[in-house]
């Protein structure tokens, strides 16, 4: 055993450093960046969280030849601010985030709320989306996922964060995915220093706000859909309890230019469990030369 | 060699007879009957298709321990009435001959238009269907689909039918998928004696009809899906130029008990070229006791 002080700096997204860059709209954003490329992948956080409850393996991954930027959005973990309980305005402030880091046109890939986060910036601000991934999603108004199964949201919305909660809801049943998320959680939290603020209850209660607000049934949103030109690779666990995975059939049959993807044996954190494979799926998907 | 007249009787659907029920509706209704089980499976045809069109390999999968019943919908092939130019009017022609057929609540297999006459069938006389498969479907108003692309049209809508053309938009274009088409369409025209009446012209101009109609963009339209409270599986070729996969997606997001299945290098013909492992995937679908 070695005492942490006689450690090799780590590399990669568990050595990178957090960073702050202030916006136009007033707001700090933290930040972390990892990897070198000429097409940056920017991820957008799920419901509670903040830079560390990125799975570093996977960020790794996705940072082969490729830069990728993690951040807080407006209110979240280290960022100034007031988290909003719209997810347009969360789209309005990660636009803001961009503009700050002088980041025309990216990749995105949301996750979970994220996602959400990521269909509204490429209807509102289309030119700086050059292609997107949809992790665990829904479309806005879809009928069925208004504020979640009880069961969901009483798992991951306590008041006190609860490890036992996450795993059920991010990983499946089976003996494999539980020790998956066993160990995606292990990475997560081996960062020791330089770790993110804990997102706050007023973070937890205004994205709880926009996730309802987003589950509203209503058919005739569906059709917003048809509005994002860029195109799209949709991806879920076939076992997601949170966002099922009929969601992203519907995302994948109503958006114009979408491929999609749904893995065996896993659940909302299916791109943690199966990082090497989502994330040689996202790269396929971006570098793909084939879609115009 | 042997002279034809020196075989075996045909067994199963090459030597299921043609046979006539007159129903209600004043139409005399051809069909063609095999297998035996306590849940009849009724296979709906595709456009220009009569009994004759359906692969035999497949329906005797399906009619392992089944009974499958195909028929010729009013007016096409050998049944009496005029073919209507409407799905609506299809699928109450079918009522009828379910009806006269003294089948009361049956499982469906709809094969593109005749997928569009199940989902129509559904919402008519929902306690008429227990389960229903949709193969290479679509939802009625979904954007994109309107009349199927030119070079579609033109392959199997021209007045003469055109076998190149046929194995054009039901096969991809490996070779692998192209000789699954010709050895399909070998099976189709090994049955001699009892052949079912040639579609016509008239059935070919109302079905087209029918189909440009179903296709119509109309967004609203896509609700519907969610009052069929059927099971239903949803399946198509991964490269079917005549309805796009995406319409799969959408059908199996909005319908609320949907599972779906996407085949590989196949097109629209996925059923026939992948016929044993599409018939064990049906009757998975409609034996399985998990689903209510």
């Amino acid at each position: 055993m070695h005492d942490t002080a006689d450690r090799a700096p780590a590399s990669g997204y568990m050595g990178s450093g957090n960073r702050l860059v202030a916006a136009a709209n007033g707001v700090d954003f933290a930040y972390r960046d990892c990897g070198t490329g000429e097409r940056p992948l920017i991820l957008l956080q799920h419901f509670r969280g903040n830079l560390d409850n990125w799975d570093p393996s996977l960020v790794d991954a996705l940072a082969v030849g490729r830069q990728v930027v993690t951040f807080d959005n407006a209110g979240v973990g280290g960022s100034t601010g007031t988290t909003p309980s719209t997810v347009r305005q969360m789209a309005l402030d990660a636009i803001a985030f961009l503009d700050a880091m002088d980041l025309r046109r990216v990749d995105l890939l949301g996750f979970s709320l994220g996602s959400f986060v990521a269909q509204e910036i490429a209807l509102v601000r289309p030119d700086a989306v050059r292609r997107m991934v949809l992790a665990a999603s829904a479309p806005q108004g879809a009928a069925g996922m208004h504020g979640w199964a009880s069961d969901v949201i009483d798992a991951v919305g306590a008041p006190e964060p609860d490890p036992d909660g996450y795993l059920r809801v991010f990983y499946a049943s089976s003996p494999e995915s539980r020790t998956a998320g066993q160990a995606s959680l292990g990475r997560m939290f081996a960062r020791t220093s330089d770790r993110d603020q804990a997102t706050t209850w007023r973070t937890r209660t205004a994205q709880y706000d926009a996730v309802c607000a987003w589950g509203i049934p209503d058919h005739a949103l569906l059709e917003r859909l048809g509005g994002i030109q860029a195109p799209v690779f949709v991806a879920n666990g076939d076992s997601d309890p949170m966002i099922l995975p009929r969601y992203s059939y519907l995302l994948a049959g109503l958006i114009p230019h979408a491929r999609m993807a749904i893995y065996p044996d896993a659940a909302h954190g299916f791109l943690f469990q199966h990082h090497a494979r989502f994330a040689a799926d996202v790269a396929a998907f971006l570098d793909d030369a084939s879609w115009t």
